[in-house]
């Protein structure tokens, strides 16, 4: 399937990222002639036209980057559950117990379903849509499966989410209340993916958009909005350090991508930035590698708490990898009770509750600042991509009530609450 | 304690709903010379000041609202997570499905601490800073405990939150990640309300802001929000049904005051609305009274699974039916079965994944379709003030994998999914 962008739409072709290789704006991942993955490339004068008054006069959500996505430019083309704009919080409490300087949260659990995946999700499906995609599928460690569900359900599209079989039961249950098909399979996620990449070639699933199989190339640039409303909220400029949680690592990689548009596009001052990547302990192939100065990445088999970032075989690691040499930042990973005590951190010192995957990326920030590979005088954004509740069993035997006393005074007294 | 309001501050002093007596705004929730409940008062001309160009300039949040609240005009003197501003929905497929021609949801779980009960608490945690407290604490069915710990956490000020022993673990985990103290009481709601009143007059709590105790009036007002929120996202008109859950009967009844104050200050055109008011038959007392034709409300000792709204001895019950009354709205209740299938109608139409208050609301507004006392011809919003995650028991049972397969083809087609 394809389609004629309209006049003066922004994305021009799918472009190889190996070969150079282009492709119309279909519905493919790779290459047909080396098998490199496909990335959207752009109308450059197209691009260099957006102003900010024009993106500021936009909606309170990632539509407001419309001009610099693949998709969703008329608002009737339009696919989503409105995601983005979610808040930059100052962390100064946060920063003094790390020794760091200036510290933002970025809190992409305040999406609709609560984690950065609606950005891409309704990305995919607006161009999905277009496409002539009559269904809509994914394959997920959890959030993408809650989130394509639900934009399902708002759209009035059937949806079949395939998820591991041993994912949080939070998840599960959020991706199967919105009454479409949920197939969980006995395995990985990595098996997972394998199976929906083959199911992208059967005659049943000819009509079936996989968000992140056959429309991956629109999905990935959804993350770009997670770099630019960093940008914008700052004023229109790049911080100087960011710290991205990794699974296919293809979020960091499109972080990393929208800061270079916006200085080329003239939209904020040209500036550096360091990149810097978190995976855990139980699946950390990506960090390995750059531990180990290679750039092969050796697939593993994922264990731990931090389930949204299982993926063992990131498809986007070399391109993370890359960006993080660049930019001269670094990669580490936590083990689960490091991740644990990360979102208790976050909590305490911020009020906001992440899920394990933001456990990860506090926890790596942590030990970043104490190996002295993270600059802390110099600006940082950390990323907090999912919701507390969604992983609510990582912490709920470290916290719960202080006390439990009879409804009186004299128990109160007793518990020691009055002196 | 007590604070001069700054001049041009909308807050006039605290008014007595039963008598009119009028006191400063002190931390002070019951009229001294006839106990009723003390609300803010306003100075009219500050009010009919406010345009709306000014709210519109402001922050995308309550605080767009600060002209019209009692606190926080001032954005160094706020306490807050910055909530408000969630979306209002156009729930085109269930109207369908319910027979009706225009109706909205107004999706307040996306607040900070997913439910309404943000906005109370940033008003009143604003106002008791104003006020001189030190320390955040409140008696709470769930929610309201989540958010002040949140608040807490954001502000660096110590919080202790009351909560009944037998909440949702979901709730209490939310609670307690935030590192304050925890109190679960061995009682009911009421039970730990009484309690936390005994504790306001105690030395050791002297210092101790009561959200929705000592400084309740304040609380209050944060609800109207939801009101002016609504009006203004409908482009600044009232809508003519309004259901909306009831605990204590606060929210119903401040949305209510929202659209007179926005007519009688001239944000919107005059026009009539009806005010439906939503319980479970597990804690239905004031809905009760209504059906009883008095306006005696009983307590009751509250059962089932709608605990964010088991408040049995609701303090604004006699002004929910005054406002039911005087709109010639309505008000009913529905059973656990119900509010299950109301959270699962909401999910599947909509995309928006609601806790049980949430399935209350969107069960009575079914019922009271069906029963003819709301117009479906009439455009209606109907408020999801809270969290599906935060009661995933409620549904777990109901939903999940639709299909559990090995992951390969075979077994794929095996499970009926291929042809
Ligand atoms: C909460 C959360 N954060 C981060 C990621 C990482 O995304 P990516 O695969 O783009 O690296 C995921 C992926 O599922 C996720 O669910
Ligand atoms: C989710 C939710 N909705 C509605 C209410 C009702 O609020 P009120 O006590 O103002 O009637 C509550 C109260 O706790 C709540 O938690
Ligand atoms: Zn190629
Ligand atoms: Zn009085």
């Amino acid at each position: 399937m394809s389609v004629t962008a309209p006049a003066g739409a922004p994305a021009r072709a799918l472009v190889c990222r190996n070969c150079g290789a282009e492709y119309p704006l279909i519905a493919q991942n790779a290459c047909y002639e080396c098998f490199g993955p496909l990335e959207v490339g752009y109308h450059d004068d197209v691009l260099r036209a957006v102003t900010r008054e024009q993106i500021e006069s936009g909606p309170d959500n990632i539509w407001r980057y419309a001009p610099l996505l693949p998709a969703g430019q008329d608002p009737a083309t339009r696919v989503t559950v409105n995601p983005g704009m979610t808040p930059l919080i100052r962390a100064d409490a946060l920063a003094a117990e790390l020794g760091m300087k200036t510290l933002w949260v970025k809190d992409d659990s305040a999406n609709p379903t609560h984690s950065f995946k609606d950005r891409v999700v309704s990305v995919a499906l607006s161009a999905a849509k277009g496409l002539g995609f009559t269904r809509f599928a994914c394959a997920s460690t959890g959030n993408l499966a809650n989130s394509v569900a639900a934009h399902g359900a708002r759209a009035g599209v059937p949806t079949i989410v395939f998820i591991p079989y041993d994912l949080e039961q939070n998840k599960v249950v959020t991706s199967a209340v919105y009454a479409g098909d949920v197939v969980a399979i006995e395995g990985s996620y990595d098996d997972v993916n394998r199976l929906c990449s083959e199911l992208t070639e059967t005659d049943e699933f000819e009509d079936t958009a996989f968000v992140n199989v056959n429309v991956r190339p629109y999905y990935a640039e959804g993350s770009k909005t997670l770099g630019y409303e960093v940008a914008e909220q700052l004023g229109w400029r790049i911080p100087e350090q960011v710290v991205i949680p990794m699974a296919s690592g293809e979020l960091l990689t499109k972080v990393d991508k929208a800061f270079s548009e916006l200085i080329d596009v003239g939209l904020v001052p040209d500036s550096s930035w360091r990149v810097f990547g978190a995976q855990s302990a139980g699946c950390n192939p990506i960090a390995t590698a750059l531990h180990a100065d290679t750039d092969q990445i050796t697939p593993v088999k994922p264990t731990g708490i931090a389930k949204s970032l299982n993926i063992g075989d990131p498809a986007a690691g070399p391109y993370a990898l890359e960006a993080v040499r660049r930019t001269n930042g670094w990669m580490d990973y936590v083990n689960d009770d490091e991740i644990r005590a990360g979102i208790q951190l976050l909590a305490r010192t911020t009020g906001v509750f992440a899920e394990t995957a933001g456990g990860v990326t506090v926890a790596v920030l942590k030990k970043l600042v104490e190996s002295g590979k993270l600059d802390p005088d110099a600006e940082t954004v950390v990323y907090n991509t999912g919701e507390g509740l969604k992983t609510i069993d990582a912490v709920s035997a470290q916290v719960g009530p202080t006390h439990t006393v009879a409804p009186n005074l004299k128990a109160v007294r007793a518990a020691g609450l009055l002196g």
